[in-house]
């Protein structure tokens, strides 16, 4: 590594300036990664992050153009039983159903109140939307900011008791943290409401509001006595799932990622759109294989259904992550399963 | 200055490396806004970005909440005779009118072709939608790319005759750069098309594609035989103006805004949202009172209109640029027209 100082030709400045700037980059290259086994999935992320860094290598990209995409449920953080943010709405329905007497008496919401989730299922996706609506919109911006933050302060997930912000996995952490050691720009692009990550992202992934993109709803800017504010309607603008995350990549971005990472079908186009940029790729799926430390599920699943992207992933080679194998730790909290060998 | 160094204790190790660190703070301090005259408006910009860089100051905002949005025609760039994005769309409707010869007896196309201002003009918004359907839609986003960059590097202004990514203000250049060396986050927040802003924001403003929220239509992900790409389809996914701007925001970036800057009524409720936020703010908004270098409206202009925000403006104190008085310099490729005095 050599730094050009045209003014200051002193070699001990030189030296001295080299080995002060030098410090962070050996601290991180003495061990990306650390709660990942020495598996193909940690040889396949740090080869394809060398290739892409190497200024003398072919596949060299800019660090304007590092840009990687995450999903979230089940990629970032856990998703059993069900989606956290399902959870949320549920919970809310309860804490705001004394504002709404008529919920006794109307599905999907007397479902939820009398904890009926065979009824409530059967309200479907009309029903779900219901729910969602009803919690999630109809109140403006900073009002939903303070209910969601307020819910994860408190709220325990019913099978490990944790706060759901401690559910996140340790080894997406170490690699959302390398590839920003290595100037990559990290994204989530999930199917969870933008607002409800948002509460989060940072905090918790190092992810800032504005590289946060998921689902969307139409809002309204209001003005009224010199007090701005905006309203949350419940018009979907954005479902962000399948098809529409490519196309959000594309409307909020405006580049095509590098890397991809997800684990279920609703990843696969946003995966697929990744591998189709030229130059070198990096597309990843997270195999929930693990019913001892997380959860075990992939091609039958209600939520997190992994099966054409499985397919897909093995027929074109793309890295499928097993976590019971590959995976040292599954959550900050965890003691490592496994010692490495260094 | 000081700077921690734990493992060297040096002196001269301490005072080169606070030298060598110092050198791009001193280069800027040297003179920031070169172009702007020493009036008011240099003035206020250079108060304001003291007051929130200054840890020691109670108005210091934290690097990453640093969030600047300018608008972009008529604040970045000139926008007279009208939008040049209307200009662009115009001159695609009579590049690609020998594929649609029914447009010989349609309007709105009629009237473009036979460049008949007072049937296009009657045809009003209507007419204008269909225009920017016609170019802007139905073809996949790397079309649009190409296009649009083509007619950029070929097209130029009817008055001044030079391609119009020439016709940006140096001023505000001069500013974005400013702003970015204290740790800002530059945005462009504007009723142009996001796509068509992409094709030249960055080599022009330095500002990257993710940084750029305009008016969008919604996208279709297509995937065949292993080929993907976007469809732009004519439905309008989101208006980019007037209220839609603090909506844009808060979807896009997920910040209030610190600093706004624009020169149009469709400026006022993002000016607004950011005056409505707690903590020092500036808001701004150019106005165009030079005929000579470049051209002077305000209250009664077609384009650019500006007449509720500068009665909003001048009620609460926000600067008002008097392009005239307050610019040595307009375009890049002008001459300074007055010598600052050092």
């Amino acid at each position: 590594m050599t730094i050009a100082t045209p003014s200051h030709h002193h070699p001990a400045f030189k030296f001295l300036l080299t080995l002060a700037l030098s410090l962070p980059l050996l601290a991180q290259a003495a061990e990306p990664l650390p709660s990942w086994n020495d598996g193909p999935a940690k040889k396949h992320i740090i080869e394809f992050v060398q290739a892409v860094t190497d200024q003398g290598s072919k596949d060299f990209v800019k660090p304007q153009d590092r840009i990687a995409v995450f999903d979230n449920d089940g990629t970032l953080w856990s998703e059993q039983p069900m989606y956290f943010e399902l959870l949320f709405a549920l919970d809310e329905v309860k804490r705001t159903a004394p504002q709404h007497p008529e919920w006794k008496t109307t599905q999907p919401f007397k479902a939820v109140l009398e904890n009926d989730h065979k009824a409530l299922a059967a309200t479907g996706m009309d029903g779900l939307m219901k729910i969602v609506g009803a919690t999630h919109t109809g109140m403006t911006t900073e009002a939903f900011d303070d209910y969601a933050k307020t819910w994860l302060s408190q709220a325990r997930h019913p099978k490990t008791g944790r706060p759901y912000t401690e559910m996140i996995f340790q080894p997406m952490l170490e690699m959302l943290d390398y590839l920003r050691s290595q100037d990559f720009k990290t994204y989530i692009v999930s199917g969870g409401d933008t607002a409800f990550m948002r509460t989060f992202a940072e905090k918790v992934y190092g992810i800032p509001p504005e590289q946060v993109i998921g689902t969307t709803f139409v809002t309204t800017y209001q003005y009224k006595d010199g007090k701005a504010s905006i309203l949350r309607t419940p018009k979907l603008a954005h479902n962000d799932d399948g098809p529409g995350k490519p196309e959000s990549i594309d409307a909020v971005i405006g580049k095509r990622p590098i890397l991809a990472f997800g684990n279920s079908d609703g990843d696969l186009q946003m995966l697929q759109w990744t591998a189709a940029g030229p130059g070198k790729r990096f597309m990843g799926l997270v195999h929930h294989t693990d019913a001892k430390r997380e959860w075990a599920y992939d091609r039958q699943s209600q939520i997190g259904r992994l099966d054409k992207a499985l397919d897909e992933a093995n027929q074109r080679g793309w890295t499928v992550v097993d976590m019971a194998a590959e995976w040292r730790r599954v959550y900050p909290y965890d003691a490592a399963t496994t010692e490495q060998v260094q």
